[in-house]
C-alpha cells in the first residue's frame, strides 16, 4: 500500500481500489464511491481513506444494512433512505442560483431525491416540484413563472418521460434529464423515457443514464455555480 | 380464377390476390391496397376489382408513376402526392363529431394526411392542428378548448412523441397516436416515439404502427360515428 | 400543502403527489394509482384523496398486503386479487353497446381481468370470452356473430398474439389489443405479440401497453358509451 | 486447384470456393449458391462446377443480369425472375404428397415461389393458395378440408405473420413458416413475424430465417418424400 | 358451462378455459397444458378434462408441488423432474424411424428430455446423444454413420448453438433446432443460439422458440411417423 | 393565416407550420429549423419568417440545393457546408468562457462544426481540438492544461467514444458528450458510443443524441455564459 | 458407460457428458467444466474424471455450497470465492512473459480474479493493477512505462468500458478486454463495455464474452507463453 | 500546423488530424487511414505524412476513385480492390509462425483479403483456407493437421458464424474469430455471427468487430511474431 502525491492529483492505493480525497480540488466534484459490487469492507475503507480530503464524501445506491454500519462508525455522516445515499462533509454554505428538481410522478422521487441531495451537498439551494406529469399539465404549468429564475432543472420522469421536453420547452437554462426505471411492459426499465429525453425537440435538454440521480446533480451544480 | 360468394363474405381470386370489395359492408371499413411488394399490373388489377363495391377505394404508400396510372385508367380516382394515397368513390357525405389531426412538427404533415384523407374519405369531418410540438407549447395549449369537441383525436409525432400524452392530458376522447419515422439517431426510425407513446401516462392513449396513418384514420372513423 | 382549485382543473398538493380527484370532469375517466415504486402510506393518502371527487377510485397493481389494508380502512373498496385492482365508488348504473373481452389463453386472464373490471367500473356492460387462442380457432368462430354487436372489444393475448388480428378481422368495432407477458424465450416478457399486434394486417386494431387491462379498459369505455 | 474425392464426401476446391456436386447424394438435398457477396465470375464457376453432379443446381437470390448470362451460357437453366431463381437439372419425376405453399398477401409471393419451385426442383407436387392473410380469415377456412391432404405446409407471411400460427391450427402435418420482410416501421424488416412464428400456440410450427424460402423449400421436401 | 361438440372440432368450456381432448385426431398431436400463469386448481381442471380424450396428455413447465398433486390425483401420471413434465397416458406401441435428440453441452439435457419424452409419448423411438458440442467435435463424429438412420433430429444447444448447423451439415433428415437459455452475458438468455440456428447455412434446418422441448418432440414425430 | 402574440409567447401561423421568431427572448435560445422531411419552399417560408425575429437564424442538415437557394433569397445568410449549417443573423459580440470542442476523430469534425458554429451563432468563443481520440491519448495530455480554462467542453466521438469519459475525467466543467454516427458493424450508427458516454463514470458529463451538434453547441453556451 | 481413446482425442462418456481430460495435449488449454445448469452429482463426476488428465482442473462460476464440497472431496482443490473457481492440479513452474491484468474499478475485481487465476494456474506470471479508470486516468498514466513489459494484457471493466480502448492504444502487445457486467440503465448488464471495447480505435484489442475471465485467461496464456 | 516530438509519441497537427507517423516503434503495429468519412484530400495528405515513417503506410475501406489517386501520387503504393485497401512500404522480410486465414464462404473473402494483407504488410507468412463453412464440415476436417502449424488463425465468417467455434476446437493457438456482414434477414448484418462468436464454448476463441478484417490482421502479427 503505497501513496502518490503529484499536486492535485494525488491518490491513495488500497490495492483493490485507489480513491483520490481531493478530486473536487481537481474537478470541481468529489469522487463518489459506487457501492454495488463492493464488500461491505472496501466500502467502509474507502469512505474512510476519502474523509481525509474536503468532503463531501458521498457512497450512492448504498445497502441499508451497509448504510446503518457507516454512520455509527462515522458520526458525521447521514443516511438518506429513499435516496439510498450516505453523506459526510457536506457543504453547509449555499450559493449560486436555485437548483430545480422536477419529477413526473410520485416514484420517481427516490431518484430525485439523489439529485437533490447531491446538490445540497455540493453547496446549492434546491426547490423541489413533484408529480407535474403531463397525464396533468396544468400542475406543471402553475409553475411556469418561477421555472424561469432556475440557475439549471433536473427533471426526474419515467413512463414515457415526456416530461424532460415539455420543461425543456418552458426553461430558459439547460435542463438535465433523467429517465427512470419507472414503468412497465414496453418501458424496458427506463429506455423509453431514455430513447424520449434523447430526441426531444427542445435543444436545451441533455441526458444522463438511467437513475443516475447522482450525475445529474453534480453536473446541474457544475452549471449553476 | 373462380367468384366465391357467401352473404357479406364475397371475395374475388386472381390467383396472386383475393380482394373483397365488400368489406366494408362486413366491418364498416373497406379494404385497402398496401402497395409496396405489388407489381404495377397488381395493383391495377385489385384496383378494378376493388370499384365492383360500395367503396371507398384505398391505395397506400403508392408509388407516384403507379399512381398517375391509375388516375388515368380510373377517372374517378384522385391522387394526393404528399400522403402517397390514391383514393376512389370517396362517402362525400360527412357525419360524427369532427376528428382532430394534429402534428408534432411540418415533417409530420404527410403522415397526418394519410390520416385525415382516409377518415375523410370515409365520412368524417376534419379539423388540422399542424406544428404544436411540446418545443413550444403554447401553440398547442390555445386550442385546448376546441379539442374538447373532437369525437376522436389523431396525433403524429416524431421526434420524441411527446405530443401523444401531452394531448392525451388534456383531451376528453380516446386519442390515436402515430409515430412517425421523422428524426434521426437515437430515434430509430419512429421506435423511440412508439415507446414514447406505448408508455403514455395518460389512460386513453393507444397506438398504431410508425407512421400508420391509414390505420389511425379508419380507428378515428370508428369511433367517431 | 396547499390545494388549487381552477374550474376541473383543480388538484391537491400532498408534496409527493398531486392527486387531481375531479378528472372524471375533465376528461372523462379517473386518474388511477399506479401502485409499483409508492409506499403503503403515500398509496393510502392518495386513495383518501381521489375518494374527495365523484369516483370510481381505481388502485392499479396493488400489492396484496397494501390492498388489504386499503378495504379495511376503506369500507367501500373492494380488491379484486387477479386483476391486482382496489376499486371504489364504482359507476353502477351501467349503458352504452357492450366491451367485449377476449383473451387467446387462461393465463391471460389477470390482465383481461383488469380490463373488463375498469370498465365496470366506468359504467359499462362487459362480457368475456376467454380461451379462444388460433391453436384452436374453432373455438373462437362460434363467437363470430355475437362479436358484431359489441361496441369496443379488447383482445388480452400472450404467445404470438396472433389473435389481435383475426378478431380484428371480424369485427365491425375498433379492436383495442393487450400484449401480454405469458410466454417464454423469443417472446421477451411481450414484446412478441406487441410487435404482432402493432403489426396487424387488420386496419381497426390500436395497441396499448404490454399487461395494460386500465387501458384498454379506459379505451374501450370512452369508445363504447 | 485439387479435387478430393472420398466416397460421398467430394468437393472440388477452387480457390475461392469448395462446391460439393454429390451433396444431393450424401444428404437428399444439392448445394446451392446464395449469390450476394459472389462475383458473376465466381457464381459462373462454381454453376458448371455443380452441374457435373446429378442436380438439381439451384443459383438463389441472383441478379437479373447475372441470370441472363447463365441462362446463356447453360441452356438447360431456368430464370426464375420473381423467386430471383436459376435452376438446372430440376427433378421431373414427382412423388410424395403435395406440398402447400400459403402466403398471408401479395407481397409475400416472391418468397413463396422461391420455396414453391425449389421443392418442385426436388421432385415434390406444390399446391399455392396466396393472399388469405387473417384480415379475412373466410378466405383461408374455405380451404379447411384440403389443407388435411398436405405432406407439409409452407407458410409466407409478412406484416404481423399471424398466418403461422392459424394454419398450424388447421393441419396436421407439420408447418414450416417463413416469415417475409414485407411490413413497415415496427415491422423492422421481418423480425415481427419473425417472433410471431417462434412464439406459435400450435405446436406443429416450426422457423426458417426472414425471406428463407429456399430453407422451406428443402425442409419440406425432406418431410413429405 | 357447456360443453359443444362439431364432429373433431369438439371442446369444452370451463370458463377460465376451453381445452379439446380429441386434438390428437383433429391435428395428429394433443393440446398439452402450458403451466404458467395458470393456477393449480386450472391446472388440475383441464388435466382431468384433458383425460376424457385418448391421450397423450402432457402437462410442460409444471411446478415440482404441482406435479406431485398431479401423479397422486391422477394414478396414471407419470412426473419428470428435469424435464419439468407431467405426461399420462403415453402411447406405449412404438413406431417410424428412430429420432435422434442430440446437446451440446450436459446443461442442455433438461429441455432434451421434454423432447424425447414427448416424442416418446407420442410413440416413437428415441436415441440420446448428449455432450457433444463443437468444443470437441471429435465426440459427434464419432457418430457420423449412426446419423443417418434417423427419421428427425432434435438438437439443443446453448452458448453460441454452432451444433444445430454442424448436424445439419451431416443429416440427411430434417434438423429441428431448439436453442436453449444456458449461456451468459452476449447470450441473452438464448437469443444467440436462437440467432445462430435461424442463419444455419445448412438449409435442411428449422428452428422453435427458446427452450421449446415440447414442440421440437411434437415437430419430430410428425415427420418421423 | 393568422398571427398571435401574447408577450414573448407570440408565433405565427403558416398553417404547415407554426415559427417563433423570439423564442430566444423567451428561452435564450432560438428556434432552429430541422431541415430533414421539409420541402424546400417550407423551408424558405419558415426562414423568411425567422427572420423577423432578433435571430439567429439557423437551418440545420441543410440540402446543400436548398442551402444554396437560401444564401441567394437572403443575403444575410451563410452557408457552411461541412456543417450542413445556414446561419443568419449570428451574433458577432462574443463573450463568456470559451467553449472548447473537442473530436476523437477526423471524420467527427462535421459534428464538431455543428456545435461549434452554433455556439459561435450565439455569441461564444470557441477553441477547436481535433483528432485527440483514445489511440493515441497523448495528443490530448499535450492540451491536459488549457482544458481548465473551458466554461464547457463538447466532445464529438464515434468509434467507442471512449473521449467522452476521458474528457470528464480532466475537466472541472460540465462536458456535453455527442455521439457520431462514425463507426461500422457493432457501431450500430452511433449506438455504440451513446451507451459508452450514457455509462461515464466521470461523474461531469451528460449527453445528446447521436450526431445532435446543434443542441450540444445551444447547451454549451447556455452553460458558459 | 464406454471409454474412446484415439490419441489425443480420447474422452470418457459418462452418459449426460463426455469430459476430455487430455485436452491440455490437445489443444494447450484444458477442458473447464462451466457449473450453472449441471447438477453438483454431475459437476462432481466430471472433476473427478478430468483429475485423470494432466490438469489443471477448473470449475467456474460455482456455487459456495457446491464448491466446499468439492474441496473436502479432493484435497488438491482450492476454492477461490470471489473468482468463484475451484482450481486443482495448477501448473506450479511459471514461464513467459508475465501478463497484465488491469481493471477499471474494485467492482470487476472477480471477473478480473478469474482471469489471473486460470492464467496462474496455466503456469503464468501476474501483474494486478487495480481500479484506474479513466475517471482519473493519472492512476492508470504512472503505470504506463511497465505495461510494455507485458506478453499480454487483460482488461476487465464495466460502466462505459473505456479503459480497454485507453489501455490498447498505450500497450505494444495484445490486449483482451473482458466486458463486466457492472454498471446500471442503459449499461444493459455488460452491454455498454462490450460494444465499446468491439469498437475500440486501438487496433490491439480484442473482445472475450461479458464476464469471461476464464477465456481471457486461457487466451492471455496462449499469447505469452 | 505546428509538430510535436517527445521520443515515440511525437505526431503531427494537420489541424483536422494528428497523424503519428512512428506509431509501430511505440506499439508494434502502425497508425492507420480509415477512409468513411474523410475528404479524398485528408486521406491524400495523411497519407504522405505517414510515409514519413518507416511504414506499413494503410488506407482501409478506401473508395476506388480514392485508391487510384493515391497509387498514381505515390507509385510505391498498391491498391487492393477486393479488399480495399491501400498499402505502402511493406515489410518485406517475412517472420514467425504462419498465420491460417480461414472463411466460411467465398462471400467472405474480401474481409480475409483485408487480414491476411495486413499480416502480410506487417512482416508475416499467411495461409489461406476458404469455403470451409460447417454445411461441408469435412472441407475443414482435412486440414485439421495443418492447423496445429498455425501461431494464430484468423477466421473469418458470416451466416450463423458456427466456423469460429469449430476451428477453435481443433486449434492449439488463440483463435480470431471476425463476424462478417454476409447473410440476410435474422443475420442482421453481422450481429447474428458475432453473438456466436462471443459465446463459443471454445476458450481460445477472441472477437473483434464486424467485418474488421484489419484488426484482425494486427493481432494475430503481434501474437505470431
Amino acid at each position: 500500500m503505497t501513496s502518490r502525491k503529484r499536486a492535485t492529483n494525488s491518490f491513495k492505493d488500497l490495492g483493490f481500489a485507489k480513491p483520490e480525497p481531493h478530486r473536487i480540488h481537481r474537478q470541481g466534484f468529489p469522487e463518489a464511491i459506487y457501492c454495488p459490487g463492493k464488500t461491505e469492507d472496501q466500502i467502509r475503507k474507502i469512505f474512510a481513506e476519502l474523509l481525509v480530503g474536503p468532503g463531501p464524501v458521498i457512497a450512492t445506491r448504498i445497502d441499508p444494512r451497509v448504510a446503518r454500519g457507516l454512520v455509527i462508525e462515522f458520526p458525521g455522516a447521514h443516511y438518506y433512505e429513499a435516496a439510498r445515499l450516505v453523506i459526510a462533509k457536506a457543504i453547509y454554505r449555499k450559493r449560486g442560483q436555485p437548483i430545480y428538481v422536477v419529477t413526473g410522478g410520485t416514484a420517481d422521487v427516490p431518484v430525485a431525491e439523489e439529485a437533490a441531495l447531491t446538490a445540497d451537498a455540493l453547496g446549492r439551494r434546491i426547490v423541489r416540484i413533484f408529480d407535474v406529469g403531463v397525464a396533468g399539465i396544468h400542475r406543471l404549468l402553475v409553475h411556469q413563472g418561477t421555472l424561469q429564475k432556475a440557475g439549471a432543472i433536473v427533471v426526474c420522469a419515467g413512463m414515457e418521460g415526456a416530461l424532460g421536453s415539455v420543461v425543456g420547452g418552458l426553461a430558459s437554462c439547460p435542463v438535465i434529464a433523467v429517465p427512470t426505471s419507472v414503468g412497465y411492459g414496453a418501458h424496458f426499465n427506463g429506455i423509453a423515457p431514455l430513447l424520449t429525453m434523447l430526441n426531444s425537440c427542445a435543444s436545451n435538454v441533455s441526458v444522463v443514464n438511467i437513475d443516475n440521480g447522482f450525475g445529474a446533480g453534480v453536473i446541474a451544480s457544475l452549471i449553476s455555480k
